[in-house]
C-alpha cells in the first residue's frame, strides 16, 4: 500500500481542483507543511509579502480560476488575513485557509506558546474564523484529514465561499493512503427538487410569454456560480435586452447588440434607467443587492414582476424557492424559453457612448474623460481591475471587449483590496493563457495599504500594468464627509521610483498629466504589448470623481447620519 | 446646560488619559467622528497607512505612554486590525479599539450596506472582536454612551488589555453634558482583602529572613502594570541579585551593581543560568511563562521556594491567592523586608561582558559582534525596539543604559509588529520628550509585512533610527526549518532608496558592512544626534543569528514535530 504525506494529500486535491499557486506566508508552525508543495508537480508556493495580501491574492486568483488558497501560521498569521476572508465570504469568493496551528500534544498540555494568547486557549483563532466561513475544520487526528479536506475543498468550491483547516504542525507528516486520490471529490451540484423546479418553471414560462418588455439584469453571482454561459444563451434565446450590475460588469459580452449597459438604480445612465424602470418582467441572475451595487438601494422597478435567480435559491416577486438553484433551474429553462419567448419583439436598447470632447492634446486630465478613453485600451482576454473608490464607480462608464474578466469588491469595498487580488489574477492569468493582460486602477490612498505586494510581482517576473490614480488622497471618503479634512490627506510617495525600489528586472514607469499623453500612450504598439511591469501615474485633480461616485456619496453621507 | 458631543467626550476622555495621538484609518463610517479630534487641543489624529500598522502603533504608544487609542471603520477597516489587538491583548497592553459603525436605523433594517458580509448580521465583528478584548460595548444608544466609554477605558487602563468600543456613526453627534467631564475617570485598584494580604507578606517575610541566596526575577508585567518603581526599592533595600527575562528588558537599570544579566532558561549564560537556579528563593515580578521568554520552558530552579507577583494574583510555591494585586502587596513589603533581609550577605553577580575581540577594520560584519556592540550606541532615556527574530534574541545580550525603554513582542511573536509598533513609540517620545532617541531593529523579512508605517513617520517629520537587518530573508524560519528553502527567501529590495521614494524631507541612508565602518557610525557625534529620519542597512550573512535564537530554533523545531 503506497502512502503520502496529509499535506501532500491537501496539495494534491488542490492540483486536481486547479489550484496550481498557493499564497501565504511561512511561519514556523506551517513551515513543514511548504516542504510538501515541492512533492506535487506543477504546484508552486508564492510566498507573499504580508497575510492581509495574501488572502486578497488567494480571492484574486479564485475569481479567474474558480478556487484559491492560502497558507498561514497560528495566531498572528492567520487573524491578519481575515479582512481578506471575510471579503471572500461576503462577494462569493471561493477559497481555502489552512492554518498550521501547534502540535496537538502542544495544545493538550495548554502550553504557552508564542502566537498565543498567553492563556492556554488554542481555540480562539478557531472560534473567530469560523464566524465568517462557510466550513471549517480543526483537525485533532490525522484519521479524519482526507475527508475532512474534501469536505472543505467541496464546500468552497460548490458554495463559492472561504473555508478553513487547522492544521496542526505533528500531523502534517503523517501517512495517507495515496489510492484515496483516484476518487475525485465530487463538485456537482445536488439535483433540485423535480416538482418545485417544473412549478417555478411554469410559472416563469407564463410570465415571460405574457411580457411585453421584459429585460434581463445580471449580477456577481452569474460569474461565480458558473451560469455566465447559461445567461449568454438565455439573452440569445429570447432577444431581451440584457444589463449588468456594477458587480455583474464582465458576465456578459457588452458587444452584443442586445447589451443596454449598467443599471445602478437612480445613479444609472438615465437611458438605462429609463429601460430599466419601465420593464414589465425582470430576470435577475445572480443579484447581489448591496448599496453600492444599486445606487443606496434606489432600484425601482415599475413592475412588480421580479424573477429571482440565485445560487442557492430561487424568488418570483415575493415568493421564495429555498434550496432551487439557478443553474439547473436556467438549463432546464433554455429549453423552453425560445417557444414562450417567440412573441417578443425586440426593442432597441440603449448603447454605451465612448467618445470624448474633442480637446487640445495639453488638456489636464479628468475622471470623466478618463473613464471614457479606457475602453480603447482594452482587448479581448484582459483581466481588468478597479479599485475601491473613483476607479470602481469610474469603470462602469467603460466598455470591455469580448471575454474581459472583471474584479472588483463592491460590496466588500476594502480599500487596498486590489493591490493583493491583482498578484492573484496575474499568476491566475499566466497559467490560463500567459497572453492575457492584467490591467490594475488604483488610487494612491489605497495603494499605500498593500503596496508591497508589487513587491512580490516582481520576485515572480509578472507584467501587470499598475494605472496608479494620484488624486492626492482619499477622494472617495472627501466626497462622503471632510472634502478638505486633514484626515483624507495622505503623504505624497514618488510612484516613478516605486518598481526601482522594488528591485524589479524588467519595468517601466510613466507619468501621465494631460488627454494628449494618454491618446499617444495608448496608441503606442510597444505599450500595448505586456512583455514587463509597469507602473502609470495618471495625475488627477483632488476633487474629481465620475459622477456617479459624487452621487453615491451623497447618498452615503445621508444613511450614515440618518437616526 | 453645556454640551458636546459624544465623539468629543471620547477623546476629551482620552486627552484626560494623556492619549494625544490617536491612530487609524478614515473609513466613511467613522468620518463624522475624526471632526471631534480637532474639538479638543492637543489631540492629533496620526493617519496611518493600513489598520494593521495602526494597531500596532497605538501598541508601541501604550508601551511608552501607558495607554492608546485607534479609530476603524466597520468589517473592512476593523478585520485588518485584529492580530495587532491581539497582541496587546497577549502582551497586556492596554488599548480601545474604536469601530465606526453604521447608524442604529440601518442596522435595525439590516440593510445590505458595503462593509458587512451581505446577510444583514451587523455584530459579526463585534463577537469576533469580543474573544480578543478585555472588555466590549456595542453602542444602541447616545444615552449610555459616557458610562459606557468611562468604563471601557478604565478597564484598559488598569488591566493594560484592549477594549472595543463600537460606535454608530449616527450617535457620534448626540449631545452629552460636558459636565461629566468633571469627575475623572477612576483608575484606582480596588484595594486588597487585607487579611489575605497580611497572611501572603507575612508568609513571604518569613521566606526571605530564612533564605541564604535570594534572587528577584522581573520580567514584562512589571513594566506593564507599573511596579517598575516598586521592584526597584525591593533591590535596594535587599541588596538581591536581580534578573531579567527576555520581555522583562527594559524593566531595571542594568547599571545596578546588583543586576546579573537576562535569565532564559536553559539558553541563558551559563552564570547566569547557575546564580538563578542555584537560588534557594526566587522573588518573580510580573511573570509571563512562555516559550521563548523562558527557552522553551526550561526554567529549572533547583529551589522549591517561588514567589510570583502578579497583576491579579499572587503565588507562594503552588499556592494561589487569587485577586491579590501586586502592586499593593510590594507596597506593603517594603515596608517590613529591610528588616527581613538584614541577615542577607550579598553574593556576587554575574557581569554582561560587552567586548568584542579586536578585529580589522575590514572584518564584515555578524550577529554576535552587531549585538555586542550596539550597547556603546545606546544612551539614557533611548527607546530600542526589537523585531521578532534576530533582533529580539540579539537585543539580549546588549546593556541597557539608565532609563532605556525597550519593546518587543516576543509573546505575541507577530512578524512586522515593530514596523508599525516604532511609529506609536517615536510619537510618544515626542509627547514625553523630544530628545528622546527611538531605535529600531528589524530585519529585511519582517520589514516587508509593514514598510508603509515608515511613510507615517516621514509624513509627521519623525526622527527614529531604522536598522534594518538585511540577511535575504526569514533567518529565524530559516533556523526552525527548511534553511535554504525557497519559501524562506524574500524579494530583495533597494533598502537605500526607501525614504526617498517614501518623500522623506530630511533623510540618510547607509549601508555597513564591516566593523569598521559601524565603530566610525556610531563614533560620530552627528550621527548620534537624532535630527533626521536615518535608515542604515546592516549585512549580515543569511544564516547567522545570536547563539540564543540558534538554540531556541531547535527546540521550537522539536515542539512542533512532538505527536
Amino acid at each position: 500500500m503506497s502512502t503520502i504525506t496529509l499535506g501532500q494529500y491537501l496539495f494534491e486535491r488542490l492540483h486536481q481542483l486547479k489550484v496550481d499557486s498557493v499564497f501565504g506566508v511561512p511561519g514556523d508552525f506551517n513551515l513543514r507543511l511548504l516542504d510538501d508543495i515541492d512533492e506535487v508537480p506543477g504546484m508552486r508556493w508564492i510566498g507573499n509579502a504580508n497575510e492581509l495580501n495574501a488572502a486578497y491574492a488567494a480571492d484574486g486568483y479564485s475569481r479567474v480560476k474558480g478556487l484559491g488558497a492560502l497558507v498561514t501560521t497560528f495566531g498572528v498569521g492567520e487573524l491578519s488575513a481575515l479582512n481578506g476572508i471575510a471579503g471572500a465570504y461576503a462577494e462569493h469568493v471561493g477559497l481555502i485557509h489552512i492554518v498550521g496551528v501547534p502540535a496537538v500534544s502542544s495544545q493538550q498540555k495548554q502550553l504557552l506558546l508564542h502566537h498565543t494568547l498567553g492563556n492556554g486557549d488554542f481555540s480562539v483563532f478557531y472560534r473567530m474564523s469560523k464566524e465568517i466561513s462557510h466550513a471549517s475544520s480543526f483537525l485533532k487526528d490525522a484519521a479524519s484529514g482526507p475527508s475532512e479536506i474534501d469536505r472543505l475543498l467541496r464546500d468552497a468550491y460548490i458554495y463559492q465561499k472561504p473555508v478553513y483547516l487547522g492544521l496542526p504542525a505533528n500531523l502534517v507528516t503523517a501517512p495517507v493512503e495515496r489510492s484515496l486520490l483516484d476518487t475525485p471529490i465530487d463538485l456537482e451540484l445536488q439535483p433540485n427538487n423535480q416538482e418545485v423546479e417544473s412549478d417555478f418553471i411554469e410559472d416563469i414560462l407564463k410570465m415571460i410569454k405574457d411580457a411585453k418588455n421584459p429585460v434581463i439584469l445580471v449580477d456577481a453571482c452569474a460569474t461565480r456560480h458558473s451560469v455566465k454561459l447559461e445567461t449568454k444563451q438565455l439573452i440569445e434565446a429570447t432577444k431581451f435586452p440584457v444589463f449588468v450590475t456594477p458587480m455583474g460588469k464582465g458576465a456578459v459580452d457588452e458587444n452584443n447588440p442586445r447589451f443596454g449597459g449598467v443599471y445602478v438604480g437612480s445613479l444609472s445612465n438615465p437611458d438605462v434607467g429609463q429601460a430599466v424602470e419601465s420593464a414589465d418582467l425582470v430576470l435577475s441572475v445572480g443579484g447581489l443587492l448591496s448599496d453600492f451595487n444599486t445606487g443606496s438601494f434606489s432600484y425601482s422597478y415599475k413592475t412588480k414582476n421580479i424573477v429571482e435567480f440565485h445560487s442557492d435559491y430561487c424568488k418570483i416577486r415575493s415568493a421564495v424557492y429555498p434550496g432551487l438553484q439557478m443553474k439547473f433551474v436556467l438549463q432546464k429553462l433554455l429549453k423552453l424559453v425560445g417557444a414562450a419567448a417567440k412573441g417578443y419583439t425586440p426593442v432597441p436598447v440603449p448603447s454605451v457612448k465612448l467618445i470624448n470632447t474633442p480637446a487640445p492634446q495639453g488638456t489636464l486630465l479628468n475622471q470623466q474623460w478618463l473613464w471614457t478613453k479606457v475602453s480603447s485600451f482594452f482587448r479581448e482576454g484582459d483581466i481588468v481591475i478597479t479599485e475601491t473608490g473613483t476607479s470602481a464607480f469610474g469603470i462602469v462608464q467603460s466598455r470591455f471587449p469580448k471575454n474581459t474578466t472583471g474584479i472588483s469588491q463592491v460590496l466588500w469595498g476594502s480599500i487596498g483590496y486590489t493591490g493583493g487580488s491583482v498578484l492573484g489574477a496575474v499568476l491566475a492569468a499566466q497559467e490560463v493563457d500567459p497572453t492575457k493582460r492584467v490591467i490594475l486602477f488604483i488610487g494612491d490612498g489605497s495603494l499605500q495599504l498593500t503596496v508591497q505586494e508589487i513587491s512580490t510581482m516582481c520576485k515572480w517576473g509578472q507584467t501587470p500594468y499598475l494605472f496608479v490614480l494620484n488624486n492626492n488622497g482619499y477622494t472617495i471618503e472627501r466626497l462622503i464627509h471632510g472634502m478638505n479634512a486633514e484626515y483624507n490627506a495622505i503623504q505624497p510617495w514618488n510612484h516613478l521610483d516605486l518598481l526601482k525600489f522594488f528591485n524589479a528586472k524588467k519595468s517601466e514607469s510613466i507619468r501621465v498629466s494631460t488627454t494628449g499623453e494618454v491618446d499617444q500612450l495608448f496608441a503606442d504598439p510597444a505599450f500595448n504589448k505586456n512583455d514587463k511591469i509597469r507602473l502609470i501615474e495618471v495625475m488627477l485633480p483632488m476633487q474629481d470623481a465620475p459622477i456617479n461616485l459624487v452621487r453615491q456619496a451623497q447618498l452615503s453621507e445621508k444613511t450614515n447620519s440618518s437616526a
